[in-house]
């Protein structure tokens, strides 16, 4: 089963792709991070977004997604944005009958560190640990996109 | 010059379609809101908004769209949702290349009445008067888009 992982952005979507085996082994892909034009306008910006995200889906052909949900913000300012970006993300998902797995940070931390409260640090050093990476995977953005996807992972049945 | 404005939403996205003709006349086309599915999850209900936002598209072939932005929101969870709908419109509308105009409400109170902040039902009220309409048109989504295309007829230069 493949499982893609999306932190959802309108200037950064990071995104994860792993491979969970017979036996709940799970396996690196790919990751990377859909960064749209900052010299574009919004609209611009989010069929960027749409675009990039086709490529990914027509490369990784998941079989499942995991989009991270939001429900707390500092700030309304960014929570507009991103929820745009959501939106965007979601209707993508949705054209292609990808099945949605709707993920809270708070979910992620649990699922992989088993702390809600941990530091990003610490679920990217858990990503590392759990994937068998040489390194932290980078962008902060990449690693938060596998994050989702081995969250979600846990939450499926075995393929 | 046929001008689009439309009220985003989740659950009702209102729309409002007008000719503004020499000599700055304004003329009521169609209005109308699209309503999705309670039954169905987000992201169903995000594809049935871009579905129905094309037959409208398709249509009346708006040279131009107004979409509501949003500045302040009394709550969070309703920002969201709303947000997530917005995304999908400007997506879909910078696909059709179609130019986006984006007006706040205070924007349309000020083009409408005169005056920021106006009753909905005065700005209702004004509505029906300019476009000479029999009556208010409802629902209110409806002629909240018809508001939002006559105050971007205001920004537009005659056709």
């Amino acid at each position: 089963m493949i499982i893609l992982g999306l932190d959802p952005g309108s200037a950064r979507t990071g995104y994860g792709i792993i491979e969970k085996r017979r036996g709940s082994q799970l396996e690196c892909i790919a990751y990377g991070c859909i960064t749209t034009p900052q010299s574009k306008s919004n609209p611009a910006r989010l069929l960027y977004l749409e675009k990039e995200l086709m490529a990914v889906l027509k490369r990784y052909r998941p079989d499942v997604a995991a989009v991270e949900s939001l429900f707390f913000f500092k700030n309304l300012k960014t929570a507009m944005p991103v929820s745009e970006a959501r939106g965007v993300i979601l209707l993508t998902l949705e054209r292609r009958k990808i099945p949605i797995y709707e993920c809270s940070p708070l979910q992620v931390k649990m699922a992989i560190t088993g702390y809600g409260r941990a530091e990003k640090k610490q679920v990217q050093l858990m990503v590392k640990k759990i994937l068998s990476l040489p390194e932290i995977p980078k962008p902060d953005d990449a690693a938060d996109g596998l994050g989702m996807a081995i969250a979600c992972s846990l939450a499926q049945r075995p393929a």
